[in-house]
């Protein structure tokens, strides 16, 4: 079975779909075969980007279609959260019925910036993930994608990309999904990462990744070894 | 040149040589030609896990000593601080005559356990490190090896280690003295991890790679990739 088969009756909602980061999670599914919906505050702008994303993918990819975040995460079965960490928790808030028995992806990381460069912004409830938790409780949440190059998601030039993705969450089954979600993009491998609880030091680890693509010039990623 | 040549005028010390963790990083420096001592609260102790060590590394390996901590602290150029969470504050601080002017390796894991596994436990300066230069305000305090496993560091037939080592601080010279030790272990790379304001989240991540380990029933390590 490919991998366009086993997602055929799926649809991944990409919420904040028109930065960087979403932009180039939703290239690489719609590049696998799956069925994409980008969301944005702009429905417009949206439908723009999916636009130029599905011209630039070109045949055999599946279908990528703009909306507003809200119409997004209603036609989503699975939904990844990629906005900024300023009003995160009020987006999640205002889309909780839209979310409602769903898979939430977050792959959000609250960093703040100086001129020593990054670091991680303390969250009230532990992390991003656990914020999302907080505030959709008919969801169920887990959190990945934090450490992947939004740089080599969105090259096309870029066949494969060199990091696993760490995948956290409380619920085996909605896990296992987004690990295999991972993997559909080519290089990445999805691993299990821990508990929700555990999402603070994965969230805040994409500081230290920034430092070590200052000090070295790439785009790093991380590999679990003995796996 | 050699690693014994370039480390013939330095010695290591480990505090809390004893456990799995210091045990390990002392065999692999050791056996790499780099004078050691092994800490510990009892000399004695100390002493005969050093000649265990030197026994089983056998012939061409630099002298592995064993001393209480204070000695080792004191003997040491660059000195390993491989100590259960609990009573590390204290250590330094009693410590910190003989650490003053020194390279101090912070290796610490603030992590709890229950049945649900491991989970980062909440330090009010931030982080081990963190706690470590707040009572050792005269010595040059990084943070690194949090994440090599001491099973595999202790295995004899494990030749080499196939993991990264980020190491953290805010003096170039120091956290690149401490990357070439890591570098010392056969497979290991030393990396720039970032500023010592971010260790937090490295020392957190160890939960996770539990996690990994039980999920996956291996002993996981983290290379980053594009380096």
């Amino acid at each position: 079975m490919t991998m366009s088969e086993q997602w055929a009756d799926r649809t991944v909602a990409v919420l904040g779909g028109t930065g960087p980061q979403g932009r180039g999670l939703a290239r690489r599914f719609a590049a696998a075969g799956i069925r994409v919906v980008l969301g944005s505050r702009d429905a417009g702008r949206a439908s723009d980007v999916a636009a130029t994303l599905a011209e630039s993918i070109g045949g055999g990819s599946a279908a990528v279609t703009g909306a507003t975040n809200a119409d997004a995460a209603a036609a989503g079965d699975i939904v990844l959260v990629a906005v900024p960490w300023d009003g995160h928790r009020e987006l999640l808030v205002e889309l909780a019925p839209q979310l409602a028995g769903k898979i939430v992806v977050d792959c959000v990381n609250p960093l703040g910036f100086d001129k020593q460069g990054a670091y991680a912004l303390p969250v009230e409830e532990g992390s991003a993930a656990q914020q999302a938790r907080a505030v959709l409780p008919d969801s169920i949440v887990t959190a990945a994608f934090h450490h992947v190059s939004a740089v080599l998601l969105e090259d096309p030039e870029v066949t494969t990309v060199d990091t696993d993705v760490l995948v956290l969450g409380d619920d085996r089954e909605a896990t296992d999904l987004v690990q295999e979600l991972a993997s559909a993009i080519p290089g990445v491998r999805g691993v299990y990462g821990g508990r929700l609880r555990n999402a603070h030091q994965v969230e805040a680890l994409t500081a230290n990744l920034i430092s070590v693509n200052r000090r070295y010039k790439v785009h790093a990623g991380l590999r679990v070894t003995d796996l």
